[in-house]
């Protein structure tokens, strides 16, 4: 059943697999047999239920009653499903989404101390420190600047903490990968408003701190990349953010830890030397195996994991379509590799197009399972040469003492009867 | 006041106007100086409001209580706002939307007898006609089968008929340009499944059929790229499609009329000629100023328009950002040109990147405003060459009988007052 698949990772934007050689593998006994043979399709109109009438045309456009998709509450590694004031984050669900781009209102949430709704009228954002002028900015004055666009994902750099320690074989791909999302992100470049400022030149790190009560406040390296990369952002999606993602601006700061997008944004300040925050001491910084600590271990690495199957599913014999995301913090996917065989032998995934920078990339691969028990596992490769690490080889290289920064490759079980499982292999 | 812009329509994503010559004119009494003569920056953190304790962490992220946006319903070109039992679309708000995903709640919307909510475990899809088999698939079907994602916008064919016959000087860019959005649509390619029923390859026709109770059905020539473009989507931003958008699938059809993008669609039937539906007799057929029609004009052409500043706005002398939108049913936009002279000198716009292919992109420019009446106007060139008309020229060539495909150059005038009113010119 195995077989290899031609590499689509060409440049061509809306990249699909040729449909014609598709279908000579469907009508040979893949998809369309599989399907025809499983599900008793209809041949005529009668098996078509008959038309409705439809509501009224509104302001918005709701969810359709029969979707039920949510986010899940939690309150740390192994602490699910809580009540949400005791909540510290909240998941996405993975396996119910398509495409790349996360719902603006699914994407994952992460804070400190609960999501504020600041009145726009009233909030401001302050830049001083080392810098020629000190300035005082407000919403409209951000909108009124030149703006940019990007599509990015945003990661909490305790993604994939279930995993770390034990397995759980009752974890869904929402428990174990649930704290990524892309969305597409508006604002003003950073270098636009460190010019209007006039930085010091030797000026090399910035306080970005959040207006939640927590008072996020994170010291950031102005490396060229930085420079040119982060912004302040008031759109997502289309739309202006919402409470939670840092309404009424927020710091994006694409390919780096999500702690670092300050939500809320209310003061940028530029100095020579980080701040040493409690939020870079107490936390977020990665212990490892011989007692020794990383601090300002900033950008997330690259990562995939495989959305469906996965786990808690159960799947039948037959065709399957196993499909995914893939992202890194260094640049674009390149690769995706699929292997149905526990990791012995991998093929590559189709990658949708365009795999754009610092995003997740959706890949997808057709597949036909012959009912034996196996384990499928994807690991990623981005164009600057990262590929993601076994997880043996992570845990090697990382101890178990971390809790930050996990990107080893995710692997479900599946056993005789289709039951889906996550495994730590 | 005037200057020439670069041109940045470069192909590097992302690409965003170097930022250290922005400063320099900002610094000079562009940006910078209007901003802070006009509107007392503060500069200490005493301008900054105090942080603030934050709301629970929930299933799903809602818009804040200070963000006021929705569409209008109407009923036809000069009933607007009407009541929603008498709508037939309902408008996107331009003017308060970033980049250039709409966002899904609020991409228009047209119907001609409601949107149903079909329960998808009941709906169905039939392939038949000049095939070799005629097949019924269910929603979990064409989940399993390859997917696609794609942005693409869809236009209503009515978009812009506002001011096809006279000016309303009241109109906002919501009235004139708001039946047109983009998002991310997710599916099946068409080609996939006219393969999967082994199309007849005499049959150069598909007639697509609606679920609703109007029962909406056109006639689609199956040119080759039609057959590499089409798919049947089921996700919209990441999400399933939303009832008023087509749930549980819909036909996307970049670059062409909006009503072929089938909603709630039910079945694709293969032949070799159009089936002559009343929804290509009575409607959607354009009425020449000779008395004759032109039919299956399908593709809609290049356009653009300024959101910012436009109809109702008021603005202040001073540095002022130009934005706004651009789309072509051809391909993709190479150039946004605008002038602030009422069309006697014309620059190039910034396009924000990526600009894809028949998708909406963003386009910006600043300017200084000297206070003096003046008319501001946005012409979009698509990369087959194609340069949006006047309105003048586009009258000559179509004539005032038509109601639909209307793509002329939209002017916006200022008075001395600042006051910017929708003009015919």
């Amino acid at each position: 059943m195995m077989r290899k698949q031609r590499d689509l990772t060409t440049d061509r934007p809306h990249e699909i697999e040729p449909v014609s050689r598709r279908s000579l593998i469907a009508a040979s006994g893949g998809l369309a047999g599989s399907l025809i043979a499983g599900q008793a399709f209809g041949e005529s109109l009668a098996d078509v239920p008959p038309r409705e009438v439809g509501a009224d045309l509104g302001a918005r456009s709701e969810r359709s009653k029969f979707v039920k998709i949510g986010r899940i509450p939690e309150a740390g590694p192994g602490k699910r499903n809580v009540d949400p004031s005791d909540a510290i984050n909240s998941k996405v669900p993975l396996h119910k989404l398509f495409g790349s781009i996360t719902p603006t209102d699914l994407h994952y949430e992460r804070s400190h101390s609960g999501a504020p709704d600041l009145d726009p009228a009233k909030h401001r954002l302050l830049l001083h420190g080392m810098a020629r002028k000190q300035l005082v900015f407000s919403v409209d004055d951000l909108q009124s600047m030149p703006s940019m666009s990007r599509a990015a994902f945003i990661e909490c750099t305790g993604n994939g903490w279930e995993n770390w320690h034990k397995a759980d074989e009752n974890l869904t791909v929402q428990n174990t990968h649930g704290l990524v999302s892309t969305n597409e992100w508006t604002g003003v470049p950073l270098k636009f408003l460190v010019d209007l400022v006039g930085k010091d030149k030797n000026s090399t790190w910035m306080l970005a701190e959040g207006g939640d009560a927590a008072g996020v406040a994170r010291s950031i390296p102005l490396t060229d990349e930085i420079l040119n990369e982060a912004f302040v952002a008031y759109g997502q999606n289309g739309e202006p953010l919402r409470p939670a993602h840092g309404f009424p601006m927020r710091l994006v700061m694409p390919g780096f830890e999500g702690n670092l997008n300050i939500k809320w944004l209310r003061r940028l300040k530029f100095g020579d030397q980080p701040w040493m925050t409690r939020w870079e001491t107490a936390r977020y910084t990665q212990l490892h195996a011989d007692g020794k600590a990383t601090q300002f271990q900033l950008r997330m690495d690259t990562n995939s994991v495989i959305a469906s199957p996965s786990g808690t599913m159960t799947i039948k014999p037959g065709y399957q379509r196993i499909t995914g995301l893939a992202w890194s913090g260094h640049g674009s996917i390149t690769r995706v590799e699929v292997s149905t065989d526990g990791a012995k032998t991998w093929m590559n995934a189709q990658l949708n197009r365009p795999a754009l920078p610092k995003a997740q990339v959706r890949f997808q691969m057709d597949w036909v399972w012959d009912g034996k028990p196996t384990n499928i596992v994807s690991r990623s490769t981005d164009d600057k040469g990262n590929v993601q690490p076994t997880r043996k080889s992570f845990i090697a290289a990382v101890g178990t003492n971390a809790l930050f920064h996990y990107n080893a490759q995710q692997t479900w079980s599946i056993d005789k009867n289709g039951k889906v499982r996550n495994v730590l292999d």
